[in-house]
């Protein structure tokens, strides 16, 4: 009888793959194929919900695929500068590492699914970080949610020396203002419940009438709206944009 | 004997199709597909070279496509300020239009080739602007080139709550400066000959040692060095990148 030693059995890769914005054939050819060939897949999704990277993937998985679903314990109901906020992630992130080291000492690929691209503000970095030492790790890059937002607007979000800023409105109003008259171009994501804020700082910027807000862009409920238009409530994934105006024969 | 009306001929859709970073593997899915099918592709590209959109799609074309080169006028033979640039370009510009609206009045599809993504600093987007009366133009947003470096450098680009500015090394250096001194994270293109004074206006901010010069991005020949040990010339298509240090559990 012959024992297979632990040692014996080669490590798995963790895949870092980039969906793109939102319809799925806007993810790579790369990306497709290691979607379509994973036998275990891993995404972030808040507890209760399909998860948006999940939903990209519908209809592109093998019957035999093995999923784990990695619900965050925390979203918006401890503020990001309690020190109970960075704990209850930290412990998170451990559990999720612990699952995934288990399925790569024991030889297995996974594929973890990541909206846009994954090292443009994305959830699996913390991942990336932590795995580091534990897997090889191969990140496949993706196009981003912005790109899917200004392509959805109809047009192009920067010309010849445009200076273009990109911007989380979860910043303080003040930083917000200042930054948004001082850009051509910008972008502004994770707006969700910000939108107030955010609305308030374009217009201190005096750039209420060259800004556009972008929902669900590349995907089949897309929306485009100028920002004055626009409701009061809008998805966390939407986009602001304010497209740059620079040299152009 | 039928005679078919001028009229009677359907329009050709005009798709500006983003390639990504370079590699053809990081075309998406639906790029993948307009490129395979396509019996006429155009594409911009410096005199006398091949063209770096053209080369990423080598042996992904049917034996049957008709290519339309693009060819620059001029690149950096007169000063962008000289009135005789814009002179130059919108005459070259004019003519690239007449060709291309000669097929889609014949009924013909074509697909430009993008490097990156179409709607971020594309030569595309001077078509595009003036194509709009002409015929249905369909953009396929791609993976940018900035994705494409930052994976290449083996580390996220942002976190948390970053500001991310997109510069061009065409900026004055003191604009540089400025910038590259307000900003978490932060990537320049179009460097080529404007490298020395790029160094320059990153010492100048204090940021020498967090700054990397990625060449050939997603490609065979990639390379990713430190800022301060980079060689005096790079190829145009070389990005710079500082990676924002924001938030994380």
């Amino acid at each position: 009888m012959i024992t297979v030693q632990p040692s014996a059995v080669r490590c798995g890769t963790i895949h870092g793959v980039g969906l793109g914005p939102g319809a799925c054939d806007l993810m790579s050819v790369r990306a497709d194929r290691l979607v379509r060939g994973a036998r275990h897949i891993a995404y972030f999704r808040k507890a209760g919900r399909s998860g948006h990277a999940r939903r990209i993937v519908d209809g592109m998985l093998r019957d035999d695929v093995t999923e784990f679903a990695m619900e965050y314990p925390v979203t918006t109901e401890i503020a990001v500068a309690d020190p109970r906020y960075n704990d209850c992630l930290s412990a998170f992130y451990a559990g999720c590492i612990d699952h995934l080291a288990g399925l790569v000492r024991g030889g297995e690929d996974v594929v973890v699914l990541c909206e846009g691209d994954p090292f443009f503000y994305g959830s699996f970095m913390h991942l990336y970080t932590r795995l580091q030492t534990i897997a090889p790790v191969c990140v496949v890059p993706g196009i981003t949610g912005m790109s899917g937002a200004w392509t959805a607007s109809g047009a192009p979000i920067t010309w010849g020396d445009d200076v273009l800023t990109v911007l989380m409105a979860t910043l303080p109003e003040e930083d917000l203002v200042r930054r948004i008259r001082d850009t051509d171009a910008l972008v502004v994501m994770k707006i969700g419940r910000h939108l107030g804020k955010l609305r308030r700082a374009v217009a201190a910027a005096g750039r209420e009438d060259e800004a556009w807000l972008v929902e669900h862009a590349a995907m089949q409920d897309q929306r485009v709206t100028p920002l004055g238009e626009a409701d009061a409530v809008t998805p966390y994934f939407s986009i602001l944009l304010i497209h740059g105006q620079g040299r152009r024969p």
